[in-house]
């Protein structure tokens, strides 16, 4: 009796997982966590709307949903002002990372990404034989220019940009991506996630037709709509480039449920505005926090600050283990000098109290760890 | 400014799409259809315990899923009698066998199925450059020695088997799977596709123990729990080959309103046992219409009735296209002389009430517009 047989390259991968859930901490701490900011979940939660529209859906869930996805693709149409042809609907920004690197990436394919930048693009070009440059952050931002200039180097199929970036918070204006667009080399498109651009200055976006054949645009439900676990991401691009996701995506992957709620979160404009307004409120409250206790912040256009502990990788490691030790799940940046961060989710009042009386503890550990 | 570039493997692949939804025909009619029987989909719906920890889930869904999906592991390998490590869980049995072929399959490399068999492992079998080999039905069954000779003959990676059969309805004894199972070639793996098993007799799955490498079960909550629109699908195997599939999944896939509608409808044996025995009523119901009408039907281990036209495909095209144009949404096998038949799901008595309202009158115009 023998198994499976791989092919050389599924035989070639690591067993790792991009990122090791909360719930799994929680079972070998033994306890859960008390204030949960580390995977930039949405804590003020869903539309009131979203979630009654969830709960309606429920009973008709004997019913595959619309693999075309319909509904959802007409209403972004609207909101985006551009058509349904020009959006693909798919299991979260991961899944559609996943679908795009297949799309467009063979084995030994170049692919340009920052180094330190989002771990599952990255799992997934190794996942389908890319082969990943990495360009290192400058001054805490993705280096646009040094991005597109690799890509032209290395005859790039794709270039992973996070505007708003993701660790680091930081952002470029949209008139910075437009005017790098007009650089990127031909054959060569950027994917720019904008994951959290909800929460980023007006302009953030850059104003690009939605036919323009250069860019991607990844979307998701899971951050300022507050529907991480809904699974619900989309991409806005050129309708050639979208019907090609047709020939590989999983058409029937999509909760019903999870549209239903998509579709009523869309429409609920003034949840949006509250939970951005509450999201700054719990930015400016974790500064303070950071403040008194002797540390800076890096501006952010996200739902995450990006608290530098003021040393290096080490000192901010000790303070994460600190914090998770003391029931505060949060995550940090993986590369130097990046990593002298600590990244906290935006939380309630009730959150960041629990991280105001952990932090100073936190670092009270970490300095005497780690002094000489 | 170009576009994006597509290696060869995927600028080759067509852009069709394994099924239509029922949403775009009824779109193009204008109007919906009266009864909903031809994705099998579970027209009893979930249990009425899972609809309530779904509803209770819905303002939970701004937190992601737990990754690895211990609390539904582990109640499912307590129903199974295996450990979590033979369970992975994923986006229903169309995503898993996505990443089944992703993880078995190089270009060129040999799969074997039934000709007339489930058309999305087809896709995903193309779409990943495998090379399908296709066995034709024997007496409407899916033939299994012949699968297994030509999984031999071409050195196959996965031969692909459905038991209960989907679209016929048909099965073989677990006892002849378990035989079958010890004349696989070595390094093939048999993807035992188990999405209607909860339908068929007691020893219609084969008693093997859950580390035996040579066969991957796939099964759902699609189907006989009423949870079509949840998407969630699981693999049953070898701890070796499960922990394989980290290597290549979503890892953050999953809807969490459905793993907790998952959880509970697993726990609700009652529900499960009505849903099996007003399926059966449903089965027998679509039976008595057919015999009203001078038809035939296949014995079904499913929850759904091959209704025999009697004719020929085109004949039966014609009954399917009469029936969809009253409003009654079926489906029908896609090759011959299985596609003789047209596929009904088991309804409500209320469905049943259109189906019996509406077969004779496309059977009428269906004898009209072919007879010579």
């Amino acid at each position: 009796m023998t198994g499976p047989r791989y092919p050389a390259l599924i035989a070639s991968l690591p067993s790792t997982v991009p990122f090791v859930g909360p719930e799994l901490q929680e079972r070998a701490r033994g306890m859960r966590f008390q204030a949960r900011l580390g995977a930039n979940e949405n804590v003020f939660g869903p539309s009131p709307f979203a979630v009654a529209a969830m709960q309606d859906e429920a009973a008709e869930i004997w019913k595959y949903a619309d693999p075309s996805h319909l509904d959802l693709k007409a209403a972004l149409a609207d909101h985006l002002r551009c058509t349904p042809q020009n959006i693909l609907i798919g299991e979260g920004i991961d899944g559609l990372l996943g679908y795009l690197v297949r799309l467009l990436v063979g084995q030994g394919d170049a692919v340009v990404t920052s180094d330190g930048a989002y771990p599952t693009f990255n799992y997934h070009v190794t996942g389908f034989g890319g082969v990943l440059h990495k360009i290192p952050y400058t001054g805490d931002h993705e280096d646009l220019s040094a991005l597109i200039a690799k890509a032209a180097e290395v005859d790039a199929k794709i270039v992973y940009l996070a505007n708003p970036d993701n660790p680091m918070g930081t952002w470029h204006s949209g008139a910075a991506i437009a005017a790098a667009l007009d650089t990127l080399p031909d054959g060569c498109v950027l994917a720019l996630d904008e994951a959290y651009v909800e929460f980023a200055p007006e302009g953030t976006t850059p104003d690009l037709d939605a036919e323009d054949p250069r860019v991607l645009r990844f979307r998701t439900f899971s951050k300022a709509y507050g529907m991480a676990g809904a699974r619900i991401g989309y991409v806005v691009g050129a309708a050639e480039t979208i019907k090609a996701f047709d020939r590989i995506r999983n058409h029937f992957g999509m909760n019903r449920i999870a549209l239903a709620g998509a579709l009523a979160a869309l429409g609920d404009t003034e949840w949006l505005n509250e939970v951005i307004r509450l999201t700054a409120e719990g930015r400016d409250g974790i500064a303070r926090i950071a403040k008194d206790n002797g540390l800076t912040t890096l501006p952010s256009a996200t739902n995450f600050v990006a608290v530098d502990c003021g040393r290096d990788g080490d000192f901010a490691r000790a303070v994460l283990a600190g914090l998770i030790d003391q029931g505060v799940f949060v995550r940090m940046p993986f590369v130097a000098p990046q990593d002298r961060c600590i990244r906290i989710s935006a939380g309630r009042p009730e959150d960041l109290e629990i991280l105001a009386e952990a932090l100073p503890k936190a670092l009270l550990a970490a300095r005497i760890t780690l002094n000489p």
